[in-house]
């Protein structure tokens, strides 16, 4: 069964949005087994608006759309689809009900833009949401669906997994999809490809191979479509069985296991806790392991030494190192660590200093030059990163195999190389 | 004129990357003044991707895909575009040279996979990429362009700015189109509207109102598009003008300010320090202020003090205020800030305290419970948040209410009320 998903506002158009939504649904909709064809993001013009609609479903079985459901002037959708489904609009007694509700708990007036967030089309059914005013829609016209969906996040989300997915598996029967991804870090995509190049010419034909590069290490996706059978999915397991022989310190994990939630996981299992000490990074690479829920396991915390005097004062970092070899070294990343290590009694405490950019750079240490390190009881270890000109990417790079050290080391392998970036 | 955008990847429609490169390139190709009437995604099929081009090529002057270029056998979008442009593929020698200098110059080996990146459909021209293996190619059929980039967002970047967007300049005329946006915070979207009827009602009728709300705050967009005459960019200024004497607290700034980086202007504009004292944030706050370059002359660091040990051992909060009150109090948020400033000598320090959730809530103190503080040489203020259930909307909105805590009170105004979410 095929989708389409429909993005629906001038904000996107205009870049000043970026559209996460496209891309949840499309995962939670392969996940049901629904096949998506194509995304597209269309303004807040009715002809826009509808042209699109209609070429969705002219191709899909399914068209999810999204934004266009607020309460201002510039939200048009659900007038639109009354137009194309042919019915008028009325008031949703539930809906106005909740909503009146709603904001009186959170102390806010019902207004006159509030009320009409319960004007719906008479032809649909209404989806009820209880984290926002704008209910979802769900039409039906010759055997096809289109869900309009509002554009905030989570109150999309809510209503896709309680509401759409499970009408939607009710509705039609699904087919099967099956993927599986291996999160790999530290080689690069070329390398990558030729190492596991007589593998991959292996493979059955049945299964799809995708190689996903991204800043956070390169993905690697077995793919099964429609029916192949009841062995597909073991297969997928036992192919990636082997490829974990050709690439062992490189392999993450799977399905969405990241460098700091593999980490995260051993820490845990052990009973062993993390620190960390920050220059160039600022708090991105803290922040990578507290999004996790259950980061209160084995995260202590740590310390955003931005300034040199939080350094020293803080952390202990000899002012002397600095003088001699500059905040960007080997050794300052090296006392950064064993600093908040001894600071707060953790087992592991991972350290990064480094020129983000786009200031900053000499000719010895030019923007881009990043060293890590991670201390634990029996010493500690570091590298230095020659990473590109780009602020927000070295500091996503340097979280990133800042974080890979320490799982290096936890797996035993503290020497194995690595490279970070898209090359 | 107009443009299209499409995007292309099996890994965008399974929802395993977020597609951020069409909001870059739709802002970039709005501020020349382009008009992007839509956006599409489509996977690696090269039947779907030859259909995505032709129906853009048909109804925009100006189509850019970005994606498919990449070294590996399951990107496929440089044949397709040789079939649909009718010619053969050449190795193009000056990529081949650029590319076994630049694997060199990093170490790694010049292998088959890199050297076909070298290959280009003949009757495009190719576009230098200093970042990466793939050229981009720019074609043209009838007065058309369509320009094919890689998918990487920073070699993407690169060749749009320094490649694309001056040869468009050169080859279309291009007309006007004005956007201007404020960023405001703290005030919920219906509020928002009824507060500012009476002026949006009055606005001229070529300015074209937008609501943009997002996780940050609400954003208003005022645009013209066309030919309006020379003195529409003077009256959106003027309107703007009008609507901060309406809502003067809210107002964070323009065009992209948001509220850390008006916090940043205003300490950096005073000579002043910022420090940080994070718990239920776990170092997104931080991340906030370092990610905008300039961040050293005002940021001096932070502590993040995940477990209470660090928040009485290197923040010196009273454990006795702990047990009696709780980690997630009032109190503890004020010692938190007043910690942080005094060990790092800050002129302001904000920190925040709470329950992020999914677990760890209790029904004095459900998930979405946080304090937030701001202590500076005066005094200290301080805020209970009354967020959601969703650990990561915790963690932003959070993160930006205790931002503009310190924005109220560097604009002297530190009573301010402030609703942080969407309705």
């Amino acid at each position: 069964m095929d989708a389409k998903i429909i993005t629906i506002g001038d904000e996107i158009l205009i870049g000043q949005i970026i559209d996460t939504n496209s891309a949840w649904i499309a995962a939670r909709l392969n996940d049901a087994g629904v096949h998506v064809t194509g995304c597209a993001t269309v303004g807040d013009e009715p002809q826009a608006i509808a042209a699109a609609v209609e070429e969705a479903l002219a191709n899909a079985n399914v068209v999810i759309t999204t934004g266009g459901l607020g309460p201002t002037k510039d939200d048009r959708t659900k007038q639109v689809l009354a137009a194309m489904f042919g019915c008028g609009m009325v008031e949703d007694a539930a809906t106005h009900a909740r909503n009146e509700r709603m904001l009186a708990a959170r102390g806010i007036a019902y207004n006159e833009l509030n009320r009409a967030q319960a004007m719906i089309p008479e032809c649909c059914e209404p989806l009820p949401n209880p984290h926002g005013t704008a209910p979802g829609m769900w039409f039906e016209r010759g055997g096809k669906v289109l869900v309009a969906l509002p554009g905030v996040p989570f109150e999309m989300k809510y209503l896709l997994d309680e509401e759409v997915v499970p009408r939607l598996r009710n509705h039609f029967s699904i087919s099967e999809i099956t993927h599986k991804t291996m999160t790999t870090f530290g080689i690069a995509e070329s390398m990558l490809a030729e190492t596991i190049a007589a593998w991959e010419t292996a493979l059955p034909s049945y299964l799809h191979l995708a190689y996903l590069p991204g800043p956070s290490g390169i993905r690697l996706r077995l793919s099964t479509y429609g029916e192949v059978g009841t062995g597909a999915q073991e297969e997928v397991g036992r192919q990636f069985a082997k490829l974990e022989k050709i690439i062992p310190d490189y392999v993450v994990g799977y399905d969405g296991e990241t460098v700091s939630s593999a980490v995260a996981k051993m820490l845990t299992a052990r009973g062993q806790t993390l620190a960390v000490a920050e220059s160039c990074t600022g708090g991105a690479l803290s922040a990578r392991f507290t999004a996790l829920s259950g980061a209160s396991e084995y995260f202590l915390g740590g310390v955003v030494a931005y300034d040199n005097a939080v350094k020293t004062h803080v952390l202990g970092v000899d002012s002397a190192t600095i003088e001699q070899h500059g905040a960007v070294s080997r050794e300052v990343a090296e006392q950064m660590a064993a600093g908040v290590l001894r600071l707060t009694g953790s087992d592991y405490a991972i350290s990064t200093t480094g020129i983000a950019g786009p200031a900053g750079g000499t000719p010895e240490k030019p923007v881009g030059t990043v060293w890590i390190a991670v201390a634990h009881n029996d010493g500690v270890h570091s590298r230095l990163l020659t990473l590109g000109k780009l602020r927000d990417q070295n500091i996503e790079r340097a979280s990133a195999a800042a974080a890979n050290l320490s799982r290096l080391i936890l797996i035993g392998h503290p020497d194995t190389p690595m490279r970070v970036g898209t090359l």
